[in-house]
This record gives structure tokens, C-alpha cells and sequence, in this order.
């Protein structure tokens, strides 16, 4: 039907994972469907279809008959650069009158998770939908429907099947900076010969992810096929999440997650799980740092959340460990990709500077992980994975792989810096690992790789006046700028006694 | 700070009610914040601030150092052709601790419920936001939450006080495509002497709201000034809300609403009463039509409505008689903007032509209302205004409110036409009201006044082969044509049996 059919014109805007279309006020299209913001057109390019919010063009970015979409649903579409595309309204979101039960206090269904899952991995479902979905299940969730939600998240991705019946993963729940343990668990564990087929997110809210930090290395973004080759040589890997799509659905429920600042416990559950079956793992150790800063404030709510961890575990298959450790300082010095890739290369390098607090993490992680895939003997586990770190054979495994997945590099010190300092003597009595974090984020990281916080005032320190307590590293004046802007208003970051 | 200050560029771009901020990707603060179409920003024109969320742009659409924003941001921060903005990160907003504590099950205070409204009217709340709140409130709000929530949207606007014991309005619940009695309603109580000013909204969902088909005879986009010396004048008016601005938390919050399709019962009662208590109602009757393809399906959803109605009534003040009318199929014969003001002037002309559904629903709902006021004893309210309207006084008020408020001309038809024919002999035995009031959107009602349906199948009427059920009307061919796309897909829009 050509008249519904408009001429794609680029105008280059990134609306990240909400799709939007642009079109002009007088289009009738546009008229047809009602000027919003929240209303939803499909719009299709030869076979392929997706559902675009609409955003109207008022000037002449646009001609009579031309039509936009963001960087995604270009994408999405794959859009050439000369492409005539089709407009239509679409019905309502089928799924979403479960979304509407579960509101009104239904239970959701394996079958109802998984059609909601389907639509959220299309695009059918707004950021508003997906708000209303995980407000509705927001602290309501039976074992059941997480356990449903984890196996629907697992189907609309892909699944890895490694034909071995023992596959290592760890996890950690977040939230503490600086707690880069990953890369040295996965050489410590592939080292010993066990396979761990690691895949690690980039930062959402925080100032680095693992594939955040080893970015400043390697190459992270492999191809699932890439990733396969890596692990079938090295036995492990540092693979970015996003670009091997497991568990799709995670990455788009996550966000809203994150901007609602709601901590889901079903949620959480059902996101960590999913990634791991899909990865094919079989044996996973769960890091929970608890602290009053941390993700995780109380014991209490780590108690439980390890409770239910392994509850559902185990009803898809998975070997659990959870291991609740200190959450109320940051990890090592680093906070930021470049300066947390550093801290992991000591430790790896047994540099005698290297970070103990660090070390002695990713030596108990792995130990236990060592322990629970039955690769050595109980208690048996920290003696090895000390043994394989301080012998230097992690650091050569970490190379390998490294190299494998497309290059070793060092990562390097910023530009901008700026030392942040003891206003009075004392020791170090308190910090607020979120407002740090966020100060190395303004700084830059983690899209400035080598932005952050240099971190030298671990609790428990007596300080002199004056003396560095952190350093701000930026790539750029105005960031480091931005971030002093910030700790003006802040007082008691590090609180000193 | 000159460092955060961006040059205004204008894109032309509406984003509707959520403001949008649009930054180069190369942009430092746009790499602080980090990337995310739900990362929000605080930007500010000398004392004006609001917050926007971030859209990044990836071309030569923006220069080095400049900035753009959506049409309704620029519009809320008043920036000229050339201006500097400054720009700053955001703490989170605060109020939205008691959204999170709701969906985790506990009561929201007054306090509490106040401190949200003023964030959504301050536009501190994205859809994403305001989709959690609505959720998280969704049939789970106590009588004394739905009463603090229509206290809490009354403050946040302005107003009205009349000075005067008695002050008339009415309400429709809605969902009842050409239920246009407002107009005649407000007609024949000013008539009457009684004072009612009426604000009315345009359509969001539906084909056309009161204020669209007002628009399409006179003026209705009335400053609060001018609404209040039309109603000192004339007794009534035909305002459109979102001009004067009464509860305007109401018109961010419904939108998102309409969006996810979630009727919350408490959000409803909030959203009337707090309208009627801002334009200082007094006495108010409400229409709620009852069918199955109607707003509010059965009966017993209804009486409930009903019940808890009067119950917050009560308790912010307000006189409230609540009618519960035939929802089955449309009033009148038009369905859209110019098609349902032809059908109001039929009734307040006494045309032999006009539709008797439409005039009789008119004058119960005065009656009710002239009675509820106690401006004529209980039951000669019917007689009253029948007598009103048929002597032509009702008639001479319309016109004398429309030329108060600017103007007073006639609607005209559509250029465009097509009639859907009866394919078979028989009684019209369902009409579905929601797929009829999709055709006359698609068709390009409310935004091309002209468009819509004229709907000529009612309820038990016997017709024959190729008889016209309804005609659709349009302002383009294309239009048209995407109205009749969606027709070639949909059976039974009207049943013949």
C-alpha cells in the first residue's frame, strides 16, 4: 500500500532502547494516529517490523513524505540509507493484559512470563509497559513465577551447550566499586583446566562493568561465535554480554529497573539465573557484598536472597554457592575501567603494590568455585587457587585468553587529575561507596575509559591533614569540572573520626 | 559555570508531555551522565529549571557546544531563538521513596501523596516514573488515599471561587462515542440561571473530547481570566481544561493511563472530583454509562464507582447525584469533532432531524442536576428542562457562552466520504463501540475536526442489503484509505443478526 509508505531519511539521534519514529505534524499518519509521545506504530522494512514510539517534527529536519527513526530502530530494521518504509497502527499488546492481572494481584503464569517475555524482546512493549510490568511484580513474585520468569527470560535468548557435564560461572550481585575479582577468578579457574564461559556486563548505573574494565585490555565484544572459539581454546573468557545476547530480556528490563531505583528480588533473581543457564553453566558461586552502601544493606536481606538464590537454582538446574562478603569500602584502588584494569594486573602480576583486599577475594571466589565443581577437594580450594595466582600461571592464562579474544594491551592514566584531601586528621571511619562512584562517573567513567577514582583511604586508616584521600582522574577539563562541581555539595564521602 | 553552558539550537522536535534534552554524543556532560534515553538531566534558563531526559545525537544536527530541546521543554523554560543553557546532574527525586514504599505494600500519607503531585507537575517524574506510581496505586487505595490524592491534585493547580453557595457541574465518566450532552446541558442550566463553569477535555483516546467538538463553534482555548468573566456573564461556559489549567497533575498522570490501558477506580474518582473541586463546583452530577464496550462494562462495576464516588464526595465537600446510563451504543449520530457538534446544534435548534437520544439524555441529566441544586422541587427537574430547551432559551444561552468566548460559526463536513454498507438483511444487534471510535481516529478525528463517523445503525434497527450503517468522513484520501485498511481487517465492528 504505497500511501502509507514514507522515504527513511538519517537524522542520526540515539534514543537507546526505546525505539522511536519521527514524522512530520502534517503527516496523515501522524494525525491518524494521535500526537503523543506514548503512542506506538509498527513500522516495517521489507519483512522485518518494529513497534516505534512517535516523536513529531515540527520544522523541515524532515520533507513532505520523509520519515526518521533513532539509531536502534534503524537498526533494528536494518535501514539503508535509501529505503521507502510502511506504516501501520498495531492492535494492543496482547501480553500486556497479564501484565494488567498480575497489577491487580493475579498470578502470572509460565505461559503468560513467557508471551511478555516474547513482546519485550520485539520491542512491543514501551518503557512505560515494562515500568508497569516490574511495578507489578515488585516484591509479589512466588518462587513459582520466578522461577517461571528465569525460564521464560532463558527462552527468548539463545542457550549454549557446552557437551561437558561440569561449566564454572561466577556472579556477583554489585553494587561495590572497585570489586573487579572476575577477570582473576575466570584465569585462576580455566587455569586449573575447568571451563568458564564468562560473560560480563558493561556499566549501567555504576562507574564499570567487568566488560567496562577489560575493554581497556582486550576486545570484549565477540561474536557468539567468537566467544565459543575463545572458550574451546583458553577454557574461559571476558566476553561482553550485550553483544552475545543471552538473555536479551534482562538487558531491557534491567534499565527501567535501574531508573526506578527498584531492587526486585524476583527480579534480580530470575536476571542473574537466567544468564548463567543461558551460558550453559551448571556450577555458579555468587558473590553478595553486604554493606550499608552496597546493594545488598542488610544481612538480613542477604540471608534471604541467598535463600531464595538457591531455592530457584535449583529447580532449573544450577549448582549454587552463595558467599556473602564485606560490602562497606570499595575493592583495590581502582574505581573506573582503566584504573580498575590496573588493580586486576597487579594482583595477576603479583606486583607488591597489588591490592590485598582484592587478592584475597578472588582467591576465596575461586577456591570455592574450584570446590563446588568438584575440580579439588572441600577446603582444599583457596591452597590451589593461591598456589595458581602466585606461580604466575593465572597471569599467563589471563594473557592467553586475552590474546585469544583479539589483543593485551596496558591500560593508561587519564590526563586530569585532581587530589581530594583530609580537611582534619583522624582515621578513616565511614565511606559512601555510592556518592564515590558517582564522582568517578561524572569524572567520566566508565564512556572515558581512563576516568575515575584512584581510591587511598580504606577504612580504618589514620590520616594526616592534607593527605590524599582519593584521587579524580579525567579525560577532559569540563568532566573533571563536572565531577568537583559535585563533591562541593557533597560532604562526608569519606567520613574521617 | 560557563563549562555546563550549551548554545540553544531548535530541532522542532515534540516529544509531547515528557521534556527531552538533546546533546551531541562527543558532548561531556552527555558522557558524565552516560548515555540513556532514561538519564535525566536538570536544565536551566536563568531562574527556570525543569528536567529532561537525554536523547543523544549522533550527527551534525547539533554543532560543538550547542544543545536542543523538546518543543515542551523549551516551551517550559521559555528560551529564545538565542539563548545559553545551563546544565546539571539531578539527585534523585526524593518522592519517589513513597511510590516504592506503596509497591512494596504500605499506605501512602497525604503528605506523602503531596509531595508526589507537586514532582509530576514540576515535570520531575518521567513517563517511566509516573507508569510506577499508577501501577503501584492500581486497586490497591484505601478510601482515605483516594481522598488524599484528590486533596493532593487540588492544590497542586489553581483554584476557583465563585463567591456564590451553588456552583453546577457535570461529568461523563466517558467511553461512549457522540455522548456530546455537555454542551446542552451547561445551555439549559445557565439557562435556568444557575452558574456552571465547565471545563472540558479533548480527546486523549477517544475520537473527540468536548473541548475538540466546542472548538469546531467557537473558542475554547480561554485564559483562567477569560473563562471567569464568561461565566460572570453568561452563567456557563464550554472552557477547555488544559488551558485553564485546573489539576494539571490530572493531565500528565491520565496520559500515562490511557497508555498501559490501566482503569484504576481510585485514580478516577481522584481525577473527576479533583477537577470539579478546582473549578469550585459545588453540586455535580455524574454520567456513567454502563455496556459492555463502554468505559465501565457491567452494573456492578458501576454501583461500586458509585458508591465510592459519593463517599470521597463527601468527605472534600462536594453535592454529587451519580446516574448510571445506557452504554450500549453511541448517542447521536456523529462520532468526532464537526459530526457531534452538528448533532448538539440539531438538539438545541429542535430539529425535526436531531437525534432523540442525545436530547433526552441532555435533559435528564439537567433535570438531575437542576434538582440536585435546588434551583426547581425533586422530580419537575425533567419538565424544567425540557421546556428550556424546546422553547429555544436553551438555544439563545449556547449562543450567547460561544459569543462571549470568541465566535459562534457552523461545523462543516468532511471532502472526503465513504459509505460501509450492510452486507446481509437483518436487526442491528451489537454495536462495538470501541472499534467504531478507532475507525473515526484512524479516519483523522480529533486533529482533523472534520473527520470522523456518521453512524446510522442503531440498536434493533432492521436494514436490508447495501443499507449504510455509517459513513466515514476525512479530511485527506489517505486518511481515508487508513481508516478503511483497518475496516478491511475488523469484522463485526456491527452486528446484524
Amino acid at each position: 500500500m504505497m500511501h502509507d509508505q514514507l522515504k527513511f531519511k538519517k537524522l542520526g539521534i540515539d534514543t537507546q532502547q526505546e525505539h522511536v519514529v519521527y514524522m512530520r505534524s502534517d503527516c496523515h499518519i501522524c494525525k491518524s494516529e494521535g500526537f503523543s509521545a506514548l503512542t506506538r506504530i509498527k513500522v516495517s522494512n521489507n519483512d522485518k517490523s518494529i513497534v516505534a514510539s512517535l516523536n513529531v517534527i515540527e520544522s523541515e529536519l524532515l520533507s513532505p513524505g520523509e520519515i526518521s527513526l533513532s539509531k536502534g530502530a534503524r537498526e533494528a530494521l536494518q535501514v539503508p540509507e535509501e529505503a521507502y518504509l510502511t506504516l501501520s497502527h498495531i492492535p494492543p499488546v496482547e501480553s500486556m493484559k497479564f501484565v494488567r492481572s498480575k497489577i491487580y494481584g493475579h498470578t502470572l503464569t509460565f505461559n503468560a512470563l513467557q508471551e511478555i517475555m516474547v513482546d519485550i524482546v520485539q520491542g512491543n512493549y514501551s518503557n512505560v509497559d515494562i515500568a508497569a510490568f516490574i511495578t507489578g511484580c515488585a516484591g509479589k513474585m512466588s518462587e513459582e513465577e520466578v522461577t517461571g520468569l528465569t525460564r521464560a527470560m532463558v527462552e527468548v535468548g539463545e542457550r549454549l551447550d557446552w557437551g561437558i557435564p561440569v561449566v564454572a560461572d561466577k556472579h556477583c550481585v554489585g553494587g561495590l566499586p572497585g570489586n573487579r575479582t572476575t577477570p582473576i577468578v575466570v584465569s585462576i579457574v580455566a587455569a586449573c583446566g575447568l571451563t568458564i564461559p564468562k560473560t560480563s556486563s558493561r556499566a549501567i548505573t555504576s562507574p564499570a562493568g567487568t566488560a567496562d574494565t577489560m575493554e581497556t585490555i582486550t576486545r570484549v565484544n565477540l561474536s557468539l561465535e567468537e566467544m565459543k572459539q575463545v572458550v574451546k581454546k583458553e577454557g574461559g573468557c571476558f566476553a561482553w554480554g550485550g553483544s552475545v545476547k543471552l538473555s536479551p530480556a534482562d538487558d531491557l528490563l534491567i534499565r527501567v529497573e535501574r531508573a526506578l531505583d527498584i531492587d526486585s528480588e524476583g527480579q534480580l533473581i530470575a536476571s542473574v539465573l537466567s544468564k548463567k543457564v543461558s551460558a550453559g553453566a551448571t556450577h555458579v558461586v555468587i558473590d553478595i557484598p553486604v554493606g550499608e552502601t552496597a546493594k545488598i544493606r542488610s544481612r538480613k536481606t542477604a540471608e534471604t536472597l541467598k535463600e531464595r538464590l538457591e531455592k530457584v537454582a535449583a529447580t532449573v538446574g544450577l549448582r549454587l554457592k552463595v558467599v556473602l562478603t564485606d560490602g562497606t569500602q570499595p575493592v583495590g584502588r581502582g574505581i573506573g575501567p582503566a584504573l580498575e584494569a590496573m588493580d586486576v594486573l597487579a594482583v595477576l602480576k603479583n606486583e607488591t603494590s597489588a591490592p590485598q583486599d582484592l587478592k584475597e577475594r578472588a582467591i576465596l571466589l575461586a577456591g570455592d568455585l574450584l570446590e563446588l565443581a568438584g575440580e579439588v577437594p572441600n577446603g582444599q580450594g583457596v591452597v590451589v587457587a593461591k598456589e595458581v595466582l602466585e606461580t604466575g600461571k593465572a597471569f599467563e592464562k589471563f594473557k592467553a585468553i586475552c590474546l585469544a579474544q583479539g589483543g593485551f594491551t596496558l591500560p593508561t592514566f587519564a590526563a586530569f587529575s585532581y587530589q581530594v584531601k583530609a580537611e582534619k586528621a583522624g582515621t578513616v571511619n565511614k565511606i559512601d561507596n555510592r556518592r564515590l562512584a558517582k564522582v568517578a562517573k561524572l569524572a567520566g567513567a566508565p564512556d572515558d575509559p581512563a576516568a575515575g577514582v584512584l581510591f587511598d583511604a580504606p577504612l580504618g586508616k589514620k590520616v594526616v591533614v592534607d593527605e590524599v584521600l582519593y584521587t579524580i582522574f579525567a579525560e577532559s577539563e569540563g568532566e573533571l569540572s563536572y565531577a568537583l562541581e559535585y563533591i562541593a555539595n557533597e560532604k562526608d564521602i569519606i567520613t574521617i573520626f
